[in-house]
């Protein structure tokens, strides 16, 4: 499993874990506090303050305030039926409540209030409880509705929302603090030998020197519970958080299943390419002097101690003028977006949008509106595949399923000038965890940022002409364990929107032996594991509507003979309109060399000139990814989403998205299975929902070291205008130049600025241009007992 | 044939045509000047000025200096053999010289010199000489050297740098202004005709409502040169340079075989799906009502008159807050770059390289250098072709060879703050045509630029840190005739470097009438003609010496069993590692899913884990593209490097260039065919070079209306280190952060910038952020006769 930092993590793995803070006592702090609950919309919003705006409609996509998170919780607590423990006083074997969240409301709905043909949807909470008092263990969302609650609040069955007619999911890793011992407790009996072969130890009194984790979903083999895991190094005084660097390359199988670990067994040990199928066997291997031993010179958890190739601060020669200060932006004349932070609704140019942010998936936006046309009801992350390839179990095994682990609960504060810069409007971030609401101060940023490349120009023999290109940026950074994914949405003058993941963070490796074939010796001991990220993106694209088709405009080659060609045959190309009919041909690999336009148009809605009117889907940086391993035997059929790069489907709302974070348990059998999405329904005029890969085949080398740099490693897609508009919308900005030369030897060069010279006067105070990162201060935690809503407490020792 | 600006182009078509400006009355104005000629390097930098440096050896491949070039030019006036005429006093029928350029040296030589292994190698130049005087005009490339002229000087074979043994080209376009005279004396002869079906005449006395052009390269038809042409409308007082969007879908074919006016003739006419093999034929269906017309209230003749469609001046309605200013980047502690003005030599970080300037091919690079080592001899812009296809003869005919028209003589000033940031620095930028030294000045830029997204960051559980992504980016712009192409260059701080083109300007149309399958209806009578950019650059890529290897590492799916797997067969991949052998198999395009690496690497430089070092070509933003037309029968033996998305070939000096910028005379004759460089040479551990297509299917729609975009108009190729070193390098940089986070409620968090703050402190004047364009002033153009070096005419009501 996804080891998330180097220190213990109580609230990291909270999703389904027993290890999370709690709530007890619940009372009724609802009505004795009614105006003084704390929500991330009202009191800490920071940076640099933009306009104020309101939003034409509530934001019904909204975050669970804490509140609404606290109240919930309490009436869950009152629900016989549920057999609930409160977080604080459970164990493994009891009823708890892992996440709340916002049950968002059905896309119908939310269409007829924001229309104004219905009513505002009433809120909903979707509750994911964690079933722990069974020999089969399981985890549930269930619904819990209307809000605030009230005598008409029920529990609401979820079963609409998964694919097989449940949101139950086995649970076979709810033992964990037994598997810890368990682990532990086979070390201690090999320590002798692991001295030996990899010079550590860790054991029942000691285990300071390193981890043992493992493959990431377990194996299910002849229904049996399979946990393969792996030593890795843990240096005594570590400064830095690279323990994902540190594998140890020796390897022991576990038979975990049910909940008496005094029937869990060892089923085999694996070193340098050799297996023995007991301890035993491999003792009397080690004994024998069978083990042919990999040099222990190689192993990075000695080098670890020596050398600081792990470390991110700055080292090696001074760069020449690194002592000066680099150029850096400014915004000399403030915010040129509206905010209404209660909403969370922003207003840039001639675009608008919500934002929501969940705990599974963190930032996403809703009703993106051009020129006061919706042109996206949702888009954002729906799920993230980190698929991992390697000689060895561990490697093999692992396939991130990460909303599992969330991007939610890892989008920690942005840090001010450096990842956004510090003219940014900063927003807070709030989930509801563990029976905790937890607010990530300045999670997501906001700013207008020169692209330093005109959006468009022209130089005439009279004339030139030139049109910055300042866009808008969205951005949070979900840490989450050794990986750090940026997801910025970029806004552009001339109506398109980018969506980018960048990856920056310590790469997960393997041990160098055995391991040619899946990954380069990036360092002694060490391979730079190869795999694959796919990061999936809803991009529910309305235009004009809801009633759309997906067309596809290829350029292909023919030859074609005219009126005026005499009858030969000319070499040309043609443009080659076809339309995806159903959804029995929606699964899409984006054609070779750019040739094909993959567009949504509604056939309805013409222009003057008779093309449908649309936006086009075009990939980006990198372009789009799928997974480079078939039918994974790690995901199984919870892999359906990322087999290729692209797929339409009919927007219905009981598949609002393409996972479930509890699929990551048995992928198997899991809540949500995409596949079945695809029962050929027509996309002919019908709402469309878009799904698309981001992602890259990454094959680590030696600059991975000691981060992965973002410089290449990107992945972007755009949502352009296409045949929308008459013309070019930028023309609509002031941001441009117009300069007609100058007489020869006379004149001055006649510059035309449309208004936006002169430019600004006076000082500005460079200081303006740089954070005060002492402010850098974690999150806010808001405990539920003893409850003060106006004092939370500050947790700025750890972040997590 | 490329329609470059709207008003008569004395200078823009200098390379073969007679119409340049001219040298006369040549003197030894050489030996009175010793010391005062004026050189682009010389006097004209402008910007921030940045650190000097000392480049550690000259740049041998310098553009040749205004005295080189004006001395070149008389000698070759002093070489009887040659017959030349001045280009003030020459016809059609003489010799003449077009072009001066460089003779690069041979690599062989000059890596000999860079080396302290040789001598400098001596100055050549080489010239392109019309030879009119013939009843077979042609045009050929002839080398003088050595510089500076002396007794040694001697006329130089070049027909080593031809793939067919001779750079002499048949030029089947030499009597142009017969040609007006000709088109113009048959439009005449239809002006009834024309008014009635498109609204206009050009006649040979009043020929201001439009102009005739067409096809471009010519057509050989079994042995006649046929020109199609095409109406296009020239609005009185059209103040945009807009000519390109008004095609008036009136078409005729001409067999302009030989030199001789009267026995031209009109083979055809073609309208609106309807072709006539005779002037005769056509004016008897038109008199006869036989012509089927389009609608005349579509024709964009007409409405260009009415509408600022084509205009690229604000208008419609204003942005909200577009009137405060957007944010600007300022330089506040200045350059961080040092130059060597007078090599053209420029030091960024570890990076630093030579810049050259030709006419051809505009900006290039030599000897990039990091970390002291070569890591390409050269980098630059080849040829690029824009291939068109349509239901119309014109469209389908026309496919630029844009290098014939050239990079380097469009190269104009930049628009300071727009193009570049104002603490940009500057470099002019001069080339030789027409008996003329031209200077572009302000033609190139350099300037730092925050990426605004960070090269590498990592949160942890005790501390977050990030590293600035600030990049040096070297930019010159191209406007060849519509299109602006810009070329910017960006070099990272972990040792990768970005080559992107972008496009702008006014794209070529065709006319609506059954066009529907080669583009859309983008305005009332226009169809956005479809049609392939494919920008071919060189990357001479030398990793640690100039013997290299070329390799594709591709992750495959596998089924695999292992020691550990109990004989079953796991989905898994694997890495592929190959070589490419030979020439035989070096014609690449890149696989899909982004699944394969394509590595220059060196075997005998083996990292200390074994790995070979390299650098790995990767696609960026919008992919590599090659031509979507297979055989093009405009190019014919011309599109060898376009057809695929890379090749490598085996460095020789002789084939220095894949095509000639006189191959478009006669692409079926070439003075060079890149697929004669395939011989089968062995590419193990030799001197390679990759020759990388950047490009774009381009459909437009009406977002290309006035001008396309470059939020999406882009395509990149990135050069980035691969097992090169053993980390990554930006982590000497001290543009970073690690903020380790305080104590719950107690401490502030501790914040480490490893010398990069405090920040610069002070006041910043904001008019500093802003350029004064009023000094937009075009090109510095040094006549030679009368010649005054020290002082240059000023051109500045025409940057043409």
């Amino acid at each position: 499993m996804r080891s998330l930092f180097a220190v213990p993590l109580l609230f990291l793995v909270a999703h389904v874990s027993a290890k999370v803070s709690r709530l007890s006592h619940p009372h009724t702090y609802h009505k004795e506090h009614p105006d003084t609950y704390i929500n991330e919309a009202d009191f800490k919003d920071s940076g640099y303050p933009p306009p104020r705006t309101h939003a034409p409609s509530s934001n019904i996509w909204a975050t669970l305030s804490n509140d609404e998170a606290a109240s919930v919780i309490h009436w869950l607590h009152h629900q016989n039926s549920l057999n609930l423990t409160s977080a604080k006083k459970a164990g493994a074997w009891d009823n708890t409540i892992s996440v709340v969240d916002l049950l968002a409301p059905n896309k119908t709905d939310a269409n007829k209030y924001l229309s104004g043909q219905g009513p505002k949807p009433p809120r909903y909470a979707v509750a994911t409880i964690m079933f722990g008092a069974s020999e089969h263990p399981y985890v549930q969302d269930i619904g819990v509705g209307p809000l605030p609650i009230s005598n008409n609040t029920h529990l609401l069955d979820l079963s609409y929302l998964s694919t097989k007619g449940s949101t139950k999911i086995r649970n076979y890793n709810s033992d964990e603090e037994l598997q810890t011992k368990f682990l532990r407790n086979i070390s201690t009996s090999v320590a002798d030998i692991t001295k030996d072969l990899i010079n550590m130890t860790i054991t029942t009194h000691d285990h300071s020197q390193g981890d043992i984790w493992g493959i990431d979903p377990l194996w299910i083999e002849d229904d049996r519970v399979i946990y393969w895991v792996s030593y890795f190094g843990n240096v005594q005084g570590f400064q830095f958080d690279g323990t994902t660097l540190l594998p140890q390359g020796l390897f022991f199988k576990c038979d975990i299943t049910g909940r008496d670990i005094s029937k869990w067994s060892v089923k085999g040990w694996y070193y340098n390419g050799q297996f023995w199928n007991s301890t035993e066997a491999f003792r009397d291997a080690w004994e024998h002097g069978k083990i042919q031993k990999a040099d222990q010179i190689n192993s990075p958890y000695l080098d670890a101690d020596q050398h600081a190739w792990y470390g991110t601060d700055r080292f090696g020669k001074a760069l020449p003028h690194d002592e000066k200060a680099p150029p850096v932006s400014i915004a000399p004349e403030g915010q040129r977006f509206a905010v209404d932070s209660k909403n969370r609704y922003v207003e840039w140019m001639d675009f608008s949008f919500y934002i929501t942010f969940t705990r599974d998936t963190g930032m996403r936006l809703f009703d993106v509106k051009y020129k006061n046309q919706t042109i996206l009801y949702e888009l954002g992350l729906q799920e993230a595949i980190a698929h991992y390839a390697g000689s060895d179990p561990v490697q093999t095994g692992t396939a991130y399923l990460d909303t599992y682990y969330s991007f939610g609960a890892y989008a920690f504060e942005l840090v001010d000038g450096y990842d956004c810069p510090t003219y940014s409007h900063y927003l807070n971030a709030t989930f509801h965890a563990g029976e905790e609401s937890r607010t990530h101060r300045n999670a997501i940023c906001l700013f207008e940022m020169d692209m330093q490349l005109p959006i468009s120009r022209h130089s005439s023999a009279k004339y030139v002409t030139v049109t910055r290109n300042t866009a808008l940026v969205l951005r949070s950074v979900s840490t989450v364990g050794n990986y750090d994914y940026t997801f910025s949405y970029y806004f552009y003058l001339d109506g398109s929107i980018e969506v980018k993941v960048s990856a920056s963070g310590y790469i997960q490796s393997a041990y160098y032996a055995q391991n040619d074939e899946y990954g380069y010796r990036i360092h002694h001991g060490l391979s730079g594991s190869m795999h694959d990220h796919v990061l999936t993106f809803k991009a529910d694209v309305d235009v004009l509507g809801t009633n759309n088709s997906f067309a596809k405009h290829g350029a292909v080659a023919s030859k074609e003979s005219y009126p005026w060609s005499a009858g030969h045959k000319r070499s040309t190309m043609k443009m080659n309109r076809t339309w995806i009919g159903s959804e029995d041909e929606s699964r899409l690999h984006v054609e070779g060399n750019g040739q094909v336009q993959y567009l949504v148009l509604n056939k309805d809605e013409t222009n003057e000139y008779g093309e449908p009117r649309g936006y086009r889907i075009m990939p980006g940086m990198g372009g789009l990814h799928h997974l480079t391993i078939q039918e994974s035997e790690d995901l199984i059929n919870s892999q359906s989403f990322a087999t290729h790069h692209m797929y339409i489907t009919k927007q219905k709302d009981t598949e609002p998205r393409v996972s479930n974070a509890n699929n990551n348990l048995n992928p198997r059998d899991p809540i949500v299975d995409f596949n079945k999405f695809f029962d050929g329904d027509s996309l002919d005029q019908e709402d469309l929902v878009l799904w698309v890969n981001l992602g890259m085949t990454h094959i680590p080398h030696t600059g991975d070291l000691p981060n992965t740099v973002q410089s290449t490693a990107q992945s972007s897609f755009m949502l352009l205008p296409h045949n929308y508009l008459k013309g070019d919308p930028s023309r609509q900005t002031k941001e441009m130049v117009r300069i007609q030369y100058g007489k020869k030897n006379e004149d001055m060069a006649k510059v035309h600025t449309f208004g936006s010279l002169p430019h600004p006067r006076g000082l500005l105070n460079l200081s303006s241009a740089y954070a005060d990162l002492t402010q850098y201060a974690g999150d806010v935690a808001i405990r539920k007992f003893p409850y003060d809503p106006l004092h939370p407490y500050n947790d700025t020792d750890s972040i997590v």
